[in-house]
């Protein structure tokens, strides 16, 4: 297996070591990973401005290459100049320190690797740990990845994967759904040394359906890995037949 | 009518001060747009760093601010802190320099604000116009803005519209989806002066269901505003039933 792994949490995070060694069993594995932390960064892409590409390791097994850009950038690099003319058999992308269930997907540039890799026709993965901390322990989530990787990778690759796992030790897997939630409180205004407002994201984010047993936040809060299926398709069907006056 | 209006083009866009103009007709318009232009910055939030928020005008109908912060982070910026004791009955986006059609919803900042403001149950509508140029001719389009927005307003706030105009003489409009696509050739190779290698996103957006009558690009192509709901469900339930054993 030819394999592309890409981060948000820059390449001297734990969780891409952790992944890419996993990997490196099933295949060669090519990195290109942010020259630091891009948490957050969605499906943001750098536009009007140059990108730098850089390779800073190689072994057998792997190839590893840093960038300026986004975690979006990083695998159109990846796909688009290093493996132009070996499409990777995979995307994978984290592990992530950090949840991205529920509404984290939208904002998550973990997610974002996945949706643009599923949007150039390669199958993808992104893996979370709900553990932000750098030192976060991996290992209990590590005994599944290759598993996972097996299960997932002759899927339909328009299906964009998302695998969170909770902290310490593991049930198995669910399948889920995207929980509904939102942010709450999530700004916090402070001053400067000069006494001027600043403005700093924060807050929690509030589970609006706890009682529902089949979602990703539902399945973590058990113990068990989260994997949910979630496409870059998103058009509301249901209210666009209602539109149409189909229903 | 209190109305928030975001944008990723920024405070000095063309298309957003169109998009004011119009909707002080319908009632108070609070402004929070960025201070330059945030092209593709997807739902990208600023983490782990401050932002400002700063108000540059005010008239009656209007409060204009701008922050240094990401499109994202600027509707979140006028619902928690500007609109915190009055929430806005509407947020708007947009104009925005460029289609946010297809599979560029996903990159479109003009869209992150969108889903934003539907994690946090304000309803929401994104308006793009398919012209990149600073001086695109919005007065076509702009015809049709404050009937799209009485005719949405009290739909369902978990929807995400999508709103899509070409350019030049428009039919009028219609119901949409998301129309599968993918950017072909998009990563272009250059040099600096020093002769090492830059990488620039470039290429063009490859429709991969042309022929489809029931798209927004086939929409567009044919005169019509496309107005394609979306959702922040990123949930591939098909494949979740499938995965489920119930289908």
């Amino acid at each position: 297996m030819e394999i592309l792994i890409a981060n948000d949490d820059g390449y001297q995070a734990k969780g891409l070591e952790v992944l890419a060694s996993i990997m490196e069993e099933l295949g060669h594995v090519t990195i290109v990973a942010p020259n630091g932390g891009r948490s957050g960064q969605s499906n943001a892409v750098t536009m009007g401005a140059p990108m730098r590409l850089k390779q800073i390791a190689h072994t057998d097994k792997r190839d590893t290459y840093v960038s300026d850009g986004t975690p979006t950038d990083c695998v159109k690099l990846g796909l688009e100049v290093l493996c132009k003319n070996h499409k990777p058999d995979i995307v994978v992308a984290g592990i992530n320190h950090g949840s991205n269930a529920s509404v984290n997907v939208i904002y998550s540039g973990t997610m974002g690797i996945v949706f643009t890799a599923c949007e150039q026709g390669v199958p993808a993965i992104g893996f979370s740990l709900d553990d932000h901390r750098q030192e976060a322990d991996f290992s209990y989530f590590a005994k599944y990845i290759k598993e996972i990787v097996l299960l997932l990778k002759d899927e339909k690759a328009s299906i964009c994967w998302n695998v969170n796992a909770p902290i310490g030790q593991l049930k198995g897997y669910r399948f889920t759904r995207q929980c509904r939630a939102h942010w709450a409180e999530d700004v916090v205004s402070t001053a400067d040394p000069q006494g001027n407002p600043i403005y700093w994201l924060a807050g929690y984010l509030n589970n609006d359906e706890p009682e529902a047993a089949d979602t990703d936040l539902y399945a973590m809060q058990e113990g068990y890995i989260s994997i949910c299926p979630s496409s870059i398709d998103t058009t509301e069907h249901n209210a666009l037949n209602k539109l149409n006056g189909k229903i």
